[in-house]
């Protein structure tokens, strides 16, 4: 995996990192010293320059992720053309096939820009829980969330045209807009690119004689 | 709600169901005497007839279910018209929005046949991981596995034509295809029932054809 630290001289981020994982936990329970050092010993926070495949189809996954900075992409290759299904952004955790071991991946992980990720391994994970009761709380929590969230990011795809997925872009992920490839968002809202240049233009005249 | 026990005069059903519950437990940890004496107190085994709604729209919910017969379904409801997004068949967990408290829900759950579902309040589940904390880790990989198939299912839908989501349902949920009207099969695929008539005959004279 082409990864580094962001810093090979300094720690800064690195700490800033760690500060923001140790707040993550903090906001679910009390943690001690010894769970703190554990987290800041054992999931390293590490830099992904632009275009790193975290995961490719038919790879077995053995780690989640957290993004700190930057942006993650997920996307399909069918008959040769790239479908993108998700976008994870800055707070967002990325969490593959990972729990349930050897299911090789259908999909591509793909660092859209440079990217400052946490990096967990299943054994990782497993010893924490083991040591540390409280993380399993913590887990059960964020991945509740995230489940709540996928129900109503699935609801609102299968209830909206693709001109209500590009408006819902526009109101809840407007930094998207310019932070993507046109064909990257054209594929995520469910149309070609075309397709997407006549919306724009639709909303744009729209707006103008209003 | 409208709700009662199955039997009121037996206790067969319900204690099939609760063995059910404990070979769930089973699966993931070795439960002792009093866990599952808990579970057997705390979550009972009820039976919904056919039309129960077990959540409206603007309801705040505390309680999830899994469903051990029956068919429960989720709907929106968009200018009068009912949008089908998901089916919960036998064996599935349904949790509406009872872990993030406090917030209405969008969506229907209502009983498309005669259910019987476990029922399990906010309440209860917080005891349960305070007194058992074994019930946390069944709860999070359950739930991690859960986002799994969400995850999928999402990308399915987003990856596929309406022709291609009525032959995943044809090969992965055959029984809904009786189970369920038409008009509700065809909002769950994203189309209004005249194109999933149209879709039904195109492959059914393909099939013929070859």
């Amino acid at each position: 995996m082409n990864a580094k630290r962001f810093f090979t001289h300094s720690n800064d981020i690195k700490a800033l990192n760690n500060n923001l994982l140790v707040e993550k936990m903090q906001s679910v329970f009390n943690p001690t010293e010894e769970e703190i050092a554990y987290v800041k010993k054992n999931i390293p926070v590490l830099h992904f320059p632009k275009g790193t495949l975290l995961l490719r189809e038919g790879q077995i996954s053995n780690k989640c992720y957290f993004n700190f900075q930057g942006l993650v992409r997920q996307y399909y290759l069918l008959d040769g053309e790239e479908k993108t299904t998700a976008f994870y952004m800055e707070g967002e955790g990325i969490s593959s096939t990972v729990n349930n071991g050897n299911i090789p991946s259908r999909y591509y992980l793909e660092c859209v820009e440079d990217c400052v990720l946490s990096v967990m391994t299943t054994e990782v994970e497993a010893e924490m829980f083991t040591r540390f009761p409280h993380f399993e709380k913590m887990c059960r929590v964020e991945v509740e969330k995230l489940l709540d969230d996928y129900k109503n990011v699935l609801a609102d795809y299968m209830l909206s045209s693709p001109e209500q997925r590009y408006l819902n872009l526009v109101e809840n992920k407007p930094e998207l807009l310019y932070r993507v490839p046109q064909y990257q968002l054209a594929s995520y809202i469910g149309v070609k690119p075309e397709s997407l240049s006549r919306i724009r233009k639709r909303l744009a005249s729209k707006n103008a004689g209003e």
